[in-house]
């Protein structure tokens, strides 16, 4: 991917103050769906971060998760898992608490999403702190999965999110403000 | 798409009784999104409702659809646009509020999503009562995109949401139940 290429992907991405509550600048990805040229390149860029290793599964985390997770996988023939909040997934599953700002998150994911051994490749819109990444690679340890790695859009850097999730996988961002 | 095809995508629909709530059969897609080949039937066949036309916009409602449509807009090389629950979407929005069996639901598009004249294909994975396909349709038009036709995986016939689209785009689904 070109640093040009990237630059443009970067314009692509639009600043909402105030959003979801003051004082957050929210960084929103709807102007790179909707515009072909700059979602191939953020797609591309996602993918390239996995390297030459086969990706049997990859990850998305609902719900922008799902968006990108989805063209991955299409373009790598791999299958896509949906890690979803607790009470959407229908079958068995597990699920990982992680604490939020206030109170708590769980997530889950089916029990048959991932058989051991499999590479699988986690892909989400956004690094903030962590939190829910952090438990995602926690599901998908569970399942056996080997998390070849996270691929973000958008890292936000001062946030620290790297800082909480395992070292054993590389963590990968096309963007970092 | 052919029979054989769509008989080995059906197989791959798993029946989950009594979820979200006693006496409910639930279609569980995600066997068919774990399994690569099974995949790309489904979005063949989604894509393929479509016929000739060129598709500007994919439009996909939250969240299963971000899936699905998601894909389908790569691979067209459209556009893609996610219509949410009321409160997730940052920039500007039209929202349009419809009845649920208890009380109700509000969906938005962002304003800019969808120029006028466009063509616009809505993709889902899930045709039930109809109510959130048409209220989207309605957003589609208030934006004065054109919707091509929606497509759906799966479509409950015994609950006729049919009935409740509007005439003008042709209803397309996969797999009927």
């Amino acid at each position: 991917m070109t640093s040009e290429s990237i630059a443009r992907l970067s314009e692509g991405i639009r600043d909402v103050p105030d959003f979801p509550k003051p004082g957050v600048l929210f960084k929103d990805i709807t102007p790179v769906l909707a515009h072909p040229e700059l979602w191939d390149i953020a797609i591309s860029a996602l993918i390239e971060t996995a390297g030459d290793t086969r990706i049997d599964k990859v990850v998305g985390i609902d719900a922008r998760g799902f968006i990108f997770g989805a063209a991955v996988a299409d373009r790598l023939k791999a299958g896509f898992i949906p890690i979803r909040k607790k009470g959407k997934l229908p079958y068995h599953t597990f699920e990982k608490a992680y604490a939020l700002e206030y109170g708590e998150e769980i997530i889950q994911v089916h029990q048959d999403a991932i058989a051991p051994g499999e590479n699988v490749l986690l892909v989400d819109d956004l690094l903030a702190t962590g939190g829910t990444a952090a438990a995602a690679a926690e599901l998908i340890d569970r399942l056996g999965g080997k998390l070849i790695g996270f691929s973000f859009l958008i890292e936000l850097t001062f946030l620290n999110g790297r800082a909480n999730l395992p070292s054993a996988a590389p963590v990968n961002a096309i963007l970092t403000y």
